[in-house]
């Protein structure tokens, strides 16, 4: 393979900085965007969601902070989009309509990005697919990719010639010589590059604490065939509903024995159907039936793809182990295969789920008790030090990882001779000032947590989360006290009611003293000029301190005052 | 050693069933609870806290219900505890004072349940001391006692002689030929149990999911050694605050290398100095230090054990993480070494310490990274195997894990010969009754959690947690109407009041058409003759509506009419 050229390369006078800014991904797992900027040309490299943690209860999703793009949006060549994973092209249907840009990527995450846009009515016409050969030039970059290994198909590498140097953004990626896809990871055009020259490396570091290489994904298949085997009625798989190879795998089984697959939950229909339609697929005829299908065949010709492998409440696998999926009833007999492994913050629904699951019966496999049900996507230590061999970039910075993976990964390189000042010591928002001969971080803008809750975007913030919070701990109790303006005076008792607080029925008592200190905070801090402000907080603080001292909780505390 | 023959043994009329009632402890990892009841005698063995999940906001704890133990008090003769840790000693506080029974158990469990007696202002006099060669005639009961090796000193299993048999109840535990505490399993006394018969075998199950045997306890120390070597700062090292084995160690390793040792955490001090004072650690003088005196030493002369293992939010680590803490702060140079792995329920917490410390500059050690920071103090398969085949029951029980432990204790059962009928399978409230020749599981009496909040014990349920997980979800929206109940019309303009909602300032328009849903809907529904509670119903339902059509959320809606 020829190595290509940057265009740029001779202009050695060329003093004028490239910024890289990511705007998430970086001391972060999830909403992966990156901005390069240089003069008047942006690139965008992947558009991402993340999800919510503990803190943000009621969240849906958070999406990147686009506040820094505002006012460039003229200056936007493309969003490039590595792989169609959901932290990397979730945030689109919520970004694109303000950036309304080109996107380009390959064909699979383009019928994913398809299936997005039309469930949120979004015209399509700006989804590009290249081939993994294509060269794109954008503005001041030139543009092209390799292909490479993950847990999705038509995951690639982006080669991004600039005229600083060149710049490969390796995200999520894994060496798997025997890979489901038959995608391998193209290790030799890396090669070519690190011949040629690479001045940085943003590499996929989340799995740097895990040490050796993955095993394949092909180690899957036995796994299935062999619960199969084991199993007398139906066979439920569960995995991420992206992963295509490892649905082809499961259907590789059923066909092998005999099985019907049905495929259960809105998100693996979709990218199943997705998946088929462009080839990445391939069905042997009449092993697919239809869901509501499922009744006529005995349990034994039975292989469901089930989505909800994380335990979450509400998905289609949680609703079966509780008796309530209209379309799949489970229980002695029956198997669930968990080819998925618990994320962190995840752990606790997933062991509940292997709970009820086994409560009723069922015979449960997941990776505590049987091995080879899942393989990870993400490349381990030495899978990123080959990379780091074949690009031999002059700086790294790891990508996709929290700070102790980003910490670790600095400490691997060092380990693999790097200077420190070589592994690039970022975070989101950071400006990343990249010169022909130096890379220094010089600024940082301000990028915050987007929260998307139903069908708002951007409407809820900290404190509303704070609120939502401290409800979920304490409750809340809300005082309604009616004031005759002329005289300054309560009129008739005040009325408290409160949610999540105690059970009222038990707490009379407590409620009634309330009322008094409700009155007694009233009359003593209602004489002269009214300032209701001052009243309601007053109010509040009695009130807070009366509750603290006999319950030892601190309910949010809403004084309303009613002029009548 | 001679085997403890039971005075009823020859009685072979003997048809009155014992009842065995787990109250807590069976499909539920911690607040183990155990009824034995033989006519008019009752023994308990355990008196445990639970640990609130993510479906219990607010929640501090959660004690097991007592409530069959309400008329059957004078039955009651004693209390036995197996070992000192809060799943097994942490309900005595909450339910002792209204039991009233001799408490029973070794050396240290006595210590720690002294500690809590005394912060809850409690009696003291029932909390026996015994040695592990003691034997107790309670009632119908003739109990003994054998040494086991746990996380914490003095844990022993419980053999109960009864009318219909010898049980052996072996609640946490592992083996370990070279205990820190040098406390070692008596495989012997178990083994002569087993010749001499054993009716049934209660067993820790908890680590059944794990195959071979636990590394020893002792192959921590080096750890701990290497990494103060390692550290040219301070080294902090974290724990569960009652593992005195592994304080111990700590210790060790701070005397060898000249450091000095102090204790951060209420927790870890109280422990400390309760198994100080009884002689359960051994401490070079001037080895400790007070925590307050850390500053007159430099950064390389301080090991400090801190409580806050998991990560807990307001635990001493995390105050440190933040830059909270009074007394210490840590930065580059410093080591944090985390000697405990996370639980399901804490792994977002702890790996979110994790990067808190990375990104201060702290190098951590924690098990993703590094060998033998913490082994489990719960038998793995192995050992479990080795406990049945020592002790030889005809019946098996698996107590202290969730359903899948259970099921798959039963299986390993079974693969070792045992019939299904021999592994009971039971839950928490059912009534197990034991026969001279049978058991059978008859009955079941109903167990609900009752949750500590604060002060209140039993004071919240299910509605006041529904309403706490919906308004952290969804928040909360407050109408207040006023109405003249001559006229039965509103008064002036309904007050809408939200938390955790929406930011209200961005949300006017919405919430000032919310206040015209309410008019409306008061105007159409007050017709008549009002009836409030229909009136408030049905404001309810069309707010709720109006509000999901603009915003997809459901907040938690109060209406409240204010008669003037």
């Amino acid at each position: 393979m020829k190595s290509f050229v940057p265009k740029f390369s001779l202009n050695k006078n060329n003093n004028q900085p490239l910024k890289l800014i990511p705007l998430g991904g970086v001391g972060d797992v999830t909403k992966n965007m990156y901005i390069y900027e240089y003069g008047d040309d942006i690139i965008i490299v992947d558009c991402g969601v993340g999800f919510p943690d503990e803190a943000m209860p009621g969240v849906d999703l958070v999406i990147p902070d686009i506040s820094y793009l505002r006012d460039k949006k003229n200056k936007i060549k493309a969003i490039l989009i590595t792989h169609g994973h959901d932290d990397h092209i979730g945030g689109l249907p919520y970004l694109w309509p303000e950036l309304q840009v080109p996107i380009y990527t390959q064909k699979l995450t383009c019928g994913f990005i398809r299936t997005k846009f039309t469930e949120f009515g979004l015209p399509k016409n700006s989804i590009h697919e290249v081939k993994i050969s294509d060269k794109l030039t954008l503005g001041a970059f030139n543009i092209s990719f390799y292909q490479v290994s993950h847990s999705v198909p038509d995951s690639m590498g982006i080669v991004i010639e600039t005229p600083v140097g060149r710049i490969i953004h390796q995200a999520d990626f894994k060496i798997d010589w025997t890979p489901v896809s038959g995608q391998v990871t193209d290790v030799g055009r890396v090669a070519n590059l690190g011949t040629a020259g690479v001045k940085l490396l943003l590499l996929d570091c989340l799995r740097v604490e895990k040490p050796g290489f993955n095993p394949s994904e092909k180690s899957i298949e036995s796994s299935f065939e062999k619960a199969a085997l084991e199993t007398s009625g139906k066979v439920l798989i569960t995995m991420t509903s992206s992963n295509v190879s490892r649905m082809q795998q499961a259907i590789n089984v059923a066909a092998r024995l005999g099985r019907k697959v049905a495929l259960v939950g809105r998100s693996f229909e979709n990218n199943f159907q997705v998946a088929r339609d462009l080839g990445y697929l391939h069905v042997p005829p009449g092993v697919i039936i239809a869901s509501d299908a499922m009744s006529t065949f005995p349990a034994n010709k039975l292989l469901i793809l089930i989505a909800g492998s994380q335990g979450q409440a509400g998905s289609s696998l949680s609703r079966v182990a509780n008796g309530e999926h209209k379309l799949v009833r489970i229980g002695e007999g029956d198997s669930v295969v968990f080819s998925a492994d618990p994320i962190p913050s995840t752990e606790t629904e997933y062991n509940a789920l292997i709970d009820s699951l086994t409560r009723i019966g069922v015979n449960v496999y997941y990776s505590a008790v049987t091995s080879n049900l899942h393989v990870s996507g993400h490349a381990a230590a030495d899978e990123l030090k080959l990379m780091i061999n074949l690009a031999k970039p002059q700086y790294l910075m790891g990508i996709g990882g929290t700070f102790r993976h980003n910490k670790l990964f600095a400490k691997m390189a060092q380990d693999m001779g790097y200077k420190q000042n070589q592994v690039l010591d970022v975070e989101d928002g950071d400006i990343i000032n990249i010169l022909q001969n130096d890379i220094k971080v010089e600024g940082k803008i301000e990028v915050q947590n987007i929260y998307v809750d139903g069908l708002g975007v951007g409407d809820i913030g900290s404190i509303v989360l704070r609120d939502r919070r401290l409800m979920s701990e304490e409750g809340i109790i809300v005082t309604v006290i009616s004031l005759d303006p002329q005289t300054g005076k309560m009129e008739g008792e005040p009325e408290i009611i409160s949610r999540g607080f105690v059970f009222e029925a038990l707490a009379t008592d407590l409620l009634d003293e309330a009322k008094q200190v409700v009155k007694d905070s009233f009359r003593q801090h209602s004489k002269g000029k009214l300032d209701w402000r001052f009243l309601r907080k007053m109010i509040e603080d009695d009130l807070e301190k009366f509750l603290y001292k006999h319950t030892e909780r601190r309910p949010i505390i809403l004084p309303v005052i009613v002029e009548i």
